[in-house]
């Protein structure tokens, strides 16, 4: 028996290299760029841009933020990064600071921004809207733009509502609407319309440039069928203490849970505290292992911030500093959001960003 | 207008050191422990932990992790830092390395652990399990104590399953446990029972050490009754664009939402990978000020990871620039952990961890 008390945090660099490569193989007349806004959706964007940079010859990578640009661009000499929120009074400076950020202007008082404070030697890309709603410069708003406008940009970019589910009637509208905005507007400069989701849709959907993301991260972007991608992720945190619950015995911050006969219960270490959704709480599945076989138990009771608690009456021979396997290939980030109520990318951002966990990387 | 893309995470330090005042007068009798676990509920136990050493001579501490009292010792030479989580084989080092912090034991296992690995001049804290049933000693473990091992203790301590509500039968059952089990065992050494909920539940909760956390920071510990803590917490994040949706469009990822009439809407530069929860989606409350007016609005369609929707046809003058607040004084992150279906500490937690913030500590 071992006494341990932290959480471990696995990411698999050589699986998310060989999902990045996959990837570029199916949009094989395109860039492939990857995404790690978002510190590489919480699993490190140092890591992840070093890697890809280094083993993939990736040189086109993409940001949310300036500041998230600037902590990696040191290992990215000859890249281009794109910061997709763009560029203001706020962010100047870090553009200034650092060669690499590309901005995406995402509409036309950024714009204006942009010519007044115009940066040279990049040329930014232009974010048009297609459907999705949500950043990017409308049709109207392109009629106003000029000739000279027009030259200023390098790329033009749109993004996917639906791109998820494969016959959803909004991709081919996106796609139609982009391709006409593009041959009216830019037809000079390379397009970049998707994200992992859009890839596997068809070349017709790749363009010039597709930006691989969540797919890399192995997450099921393509949920109609089994996932393709190798698994990035596994958490796991030890077993502290093992304990009878007897029968009508509360379990649980509000007492949510009570014992209708009696059962053992394993306090873990690892709560909402460490990224885990809370909404698990009395419906998680958490797996252990006894004796080489893998035993399925229950989150029960509300989880706290650092613990949470399972039914392990079905794991006999469990023992304190045993692992209790929250996240791992034969159940993956997707199902425990599913059990969640959410998306692996909310988990995914929430658990990796978390200074708690012992962090191991794989192929580093 | 001003271009503007990060979001601001404000931090009042003022208002938590006034907190923790209000709350060290309610216990009057009682040492008044900091929890600074989770990086102080994400707010940065550095700040936090500095702040309420040097303007309030706080010198008792509690973490959950030892690597996380290791970050803040530094800062705090004189004070005792409490590790919730103990002390394990993968902690054993930090604990060597740092004098300031006594381990709390939670199971019969990891007080075997203590013996063989005893530091000398720590008297460890006992966790004993009251009605929880999280960690925390079982009284057929008590049982199996010598004279000597109740001897290694410091204090004693259990935790409150159902502080948060004033006439619940589990508070006034744990306080009898806790008061049996300690006269038994205990009865020499110190006791602590109450988190910042059991501080309002009266004297007798109080014992010798309360451990101020949630109140603290501005939580309302106690809901059946208005909250009487100052607010620490606020959230805005800027308006990256300004649109109109025409009727029938549909409104981010998956297309929830569609435009029952013509709208305007408005993208705000924040998502969860910024720590919000999801679960706002479609529901969540988003705050802006026009000509000094406060104009309430919805979040309309998924959230993304770095946007979201809001749609603002009521805030008729609101520009580009502007900031859209999403908790407040007047609209805290209780109010916001109510509309996503969770608690503030999750959010809290969430939040305070992320980099992407321009984070502002007022009172520093």
């Amino acid at each position: 028996m071992s006494i341990l008390t932290r959480p471990i945090l696995e990411i698999n660099l050589n699986n998310l290299l060989s999902n990045y490569k996959q990837l570029s193989d199916l949009a094989k007349n395109s860039i492939a760029a990857a995404v790690v806004k978002d510190n590489a959706y919480g699993l490190g964007a140092e890591e992840v841009s070093a890697l890809l940079y280094k083993e993939a010859k990736c040189r086109h990578f993409f940001v949310a933020h300036a500041v998230e640009g600037e902590k990696i661009a040191h290992n990215l000499p000859q890249a281009k990064i794109f910061v997709l929120q763009g560029i203001g009074s706020d962010s100047l400076d870090v553009f200034e600071r650092v060669p690499q950020l590309v901005p995406v202007i995402s509409s036309p008082q950024m714009f204006d921004f942009w010519k007044e404070h115009r940066l040279d030697g990049r040329k930014p890309v232009i974010h048009i809207e297609t459907g999705l709603n949500r950043l990017g410069f409308r049709e109207a708003d392109l009629q106003k733009l000029s000739d000279d406008d027009i030259k200023e940009f390098g790329m033009v970019m749109s993004h996917l509502a639906c791109g998820d589910e494969k016959d959803h009637f909004m991709n081919a509208h996106q796609l139609e609407t982009f391709e006409q905005l593009k041959n009216i507007y830019f037809a000079e400069i390379p397009g970049s319309l998707s994200a992992s989701d859009g890839v596997f849709l068809g070349d017709k959907f790749q363009w010039n440039l597709v930006r691989l993301g969540a797919a890399m991260y192995g997450i099921n972007t393509a949920p109609y069928r089994k996932n393709q991608m190798q698994n990035v992720v596994k958490i796991k945190a030890p077993v502290l203490q093992i304990a009878n619950l007897p029968k009508g015995d509360f379990v649980g911050y509000s007492a949510t849970y009570r014992a209708s006969s009696e059962r053992k219960i394993a306090i873990v270490s690892i709560g909402y505290g460490d990224g885990l959704p809370r909404s698990l709480s009395n419906v998680g599945k958490v797996f252990f292992k006894v004796r080489g076989q893998l035993i399925e138990c229950r989150v029960i009771g509300r989880m706290s911030m650092d613990n949470m608690i399972c039914d392990v009456t079905e794991a006999d021979g469990l023992e304190v500093g045993d692992w209790a396997y929250i996240a791992d290939d034969f159940y993956t980030l997707d199902d425990v959001a599913r059990d969640a109520g959410t998306i692996s990318y909310e988990i995914m951002s929430r658990v990796g960003k978390n200074p708690r966990y012992d962090r191991i990387y794989i192929g580093k």
